[in-house]
């Protein structure tokens, strides 16, 4: 299977510019002194996850004739948000079918960035999504199973490399697995000394299984569901699994506990709202040391989307 | 009396360089159309706050064989952590003096940066910091009344430049004015058409007042002491209020309800804690349309240094 290169991912930082954040890296203050630790606030990206930079990616890579016929997603989640707000600054047509449990905010949202909402039942997400792919010859822009979508979350690794040359750990969280295949590539081609070590809920711990067992391990939907980590849901793909297997040095898992108490930490300590999913690798920092190298880290924070209600219980 | 110049600012961009993060413009997505907004996001700085900028600036500056003696600085607020912590950065001796009600949490933070706090009573401030000045022959750093301060808040102002060359609306909190004074030199200095407007909060409304008077006009301490936005309760000096009178285009005011349900929105939209001062601008941004130019506005989001119990109330 082919995997991507660092030369993609250095072409689609091209693309993105001008829609994606150029995060800084923060230092942080309150971390132990042989490793100190810097935050990637991918949060603070527009729609608050660092999904546009796929997402732009993707769209970038459509050719001019089939532009006008625009873009097509299935996702509830910072996915939808995302597509629909780079395909309104690329100015293409965006169709999100969403299931139809999503929250009346979630679809509210998506709308107010000009997508069009196409509400269906849970189970027939992908085929109405494909239904609107053939019909209107729209190009489907997946949340993780793609190359240009791995190559533009990958950007994130280019920027870490450029910021702190000498990087010792980057921690990425894992669900499909784009964002850590991409920033893998990235890091392991500029800083080869440097390890990439995924995070994931051990309530969602399929890819800790699958690496272990050199196969993916499939965990059931309903399994994957006991998570508060809502944006960790998802299991990789072959291509995912593929580059992950060849360049993560490891998975490490943090409890729901240390989710929770991780996303009040990251509002007190460093001024950051994330959502639970883009706690978890501050919380594998602070709870996981004994299983990571000991150096200079850099944690991903890849989301900053969670209810005001959830938020507040949890600095409660 | 002399102002800063552009020449300064750059010079001081030089010096920070590796002790100030190099913070982004963050575009929002909740914005009017004809007036989009970007957050300038420097409760992200290492200390919660911008004040790191002119602290580094002004220690830089310190000549070599002053510098073993170390720095002073009286401050209870942001300003006695930079002092600290960048202090720390450049290997320097530094002692705070703090007056007796700081609470113990602020005390240890500082401490936690490697300073020596001097605990004494409120009045005693100015005079113990310039006796430790006299007797270490140690430099103080003062919180704005301050060339180099001013300057190195200014970088913030270069930033917002080479980020949004075309930017129409920049806006500041406002207290002792070194903030404002430096933003509104470069930005006067590079984007020349482009308005540059303080924001306090009406119960400390002294600096809006003072320019309509054409003199500084007096509030007492216990008036300016109503705010909940305790960044914002000094007064400029002659230095910095030569520099608004030169420089500013308008002061606009605030409530203190404004202030507090816009701590919440930079919570919910924006995915950042900032501290009441921090989000006065953003606060005028919502609430003051009517009296502000249209067009690119960016919101400098000072700091986001505020007790837990605090934000969970504004957040509640």
């Amino acid at each position: 299977m082919d995997l991507i290169t660092v030369e993609d991912i250095h072409a689609a930082a091209e693309r993105i510019k001008g829609t994606a954040v150029r995060t800084p890296l923060l230092p942080c203050t309150w971390t132990e002194t042989d490793r100190p630790l810097w935050l990637k606030p991918e949060n603070l990206q527009p729609i608050g996850a660092f999904k546009i930079r796929g997402a732009a990616n993707a769209m970038a890579r459509i050719p001019a004739a089939d532009r006008a016929r625009g873009v097509v997603a299935y996702s509830s989640g910072n996915h939808a948000q995302a597509v629909a707000y780079v395909a309104r600054q690329f100015g293409l047509p965006a169709a999100i079918v969403v299931p139809e449990n999503t929250p009346v905010t979630k679809i509210e949202a998506t709308r107010a960035h000009g997508a069009e909402v196409v509400v269906v039942p849970i189970t027939d997400r992908e085929i109405v999504a494909e239904r609107l792919v053939a019909e209107r010859g729209a190009t489907l822009i997946p949340p993780f199973d793609h190359p240009d979508v791995i190559a533009g979350q990958g950007t994130i690794g280019l920027e870490i490399a450029a910021d702190l040359p000498d990087v010792e750990l980057v921690l990425v969280p894992v669900s499909g697995g784009g964002l850590l295949s991409g920033v893998a590539t990235a890091i392991k081609a500029l800083c080869p000394d440097a390890a990439v070590v995924g995070v994931e809920p051990e309530l969602a711990a399929d890819t800790a299984a699958s690496l272990a067992a050199g196969r993916r391990v499939e965990w059931s939907t309903h399994d994957r569901a006991r998570t508060i980590a809502d944006g960790l849901r998802a299991a990789p793909s072959e291509l995912t699994f593929a580059h992950l297997r060849e360049r993560v040095d490891a998975v490490v898992t943090v409890t729901e506990e240390e989710i929770r108490s991780t996303v009040a930490t990251l509002a007190t300590r460093a001024r950051l709202v994330a959502e639970p999913s883009g706690a978890v690798t501050t919380a594998a920092y602070l709870h996981r040391a004994a299983d990571l190298p000991r150096g200079r880290t850099v944690a991903v924070v890849s989301g900053g989307n969670l209810d005001r209600d959830l938020l507040v219980t949890l600095l409660s």
